[in-house]
């Protein structure tokens, strides 16, 4: 019986609150628990209604050991998110703040598109391709 | 209602073969969807036994837009994984392959451990503090 069991994904944010804002106001996640660390961190988890997945932001404080400089890198490619429509839900999240990277595309059966949450993390929106878009298209 | 719905996560991986072994040998998640985006890139989503959280593996060739320089950063600060005993779980994945980073230590109620991924991502180890613990210890 395996006993190591995938639990959250922890990103580090430089600016709480800014983060929360983005998190909270406009990818529409509820904060599940926050705690802090001994070293003065905060940690927040945060779910999306109906996803059993689970975000856990992590920041901390000049002088906490985990206080390294913030670069940039290429280990977390994205974030993923399922949208209904990803032509109206990428223009609709521009609209409340978040910044755009990749206007929404199509891959097969599906549509994608990229933002950026205020850190720089690629965050991708993912939905079927839906046959009214290509109507509209046409 | 909510429209926008958390999915996974997912990591860029620099050599995918050696990165499934890790997840799915040393960590022990289930292989649950495998596919190729248009420009040769290959995702893999995995899942542990007994939890809903999804990780993707991304692995890009060279020529596809997204194989970018791999660099390490920050933003990723680590994935987690819960244990029922953190000391010989890490104890059992170091024996099997995965590289130490931070041996068994208590915060509060909890043990935790980090070891790191083939790409050097840190793989934390979460479980309760146990109580047997206390009087090996002692």
């Amino acid at each position: 019986m395996s006993v190591v069991r995938f639990t959250y994904t922890g990103i580090r944010v430089t600016n709480l609150k800014r983060s929360l804002d983005f998190y909270q106001k406009v990818l529409e996640m509820k904060v599940i628990l926050r705690g802090k660390t001994e070293r003065r961190g905060v940690y927040v988890h945060l779910k999306s209604p109906n996803s059993p997945q689970r975000l856990e932001l992590n920041w901390y404080p000049v002088g906490n050991r985990y206080c390294t400089k913030y670069t940039k890198g290429e280990e977390l490619d994205h974030l993923a998110f399922w949208v209904r429509d990803v032509h109206s839900e990428f223009d609709s999240l521009v609209r409340r703040g978040a910044e755009p990277a990749i206007a929404p595309f199509r891959e097969g059966a599906y549509e994608l598109a990229f933002l950026k949450d205020p850190d720089g993390i690629w965050i991708e929106l993912l939905g079927k391709f839906r046959a009214s878009k290509k109507k509209r298209q046409s």
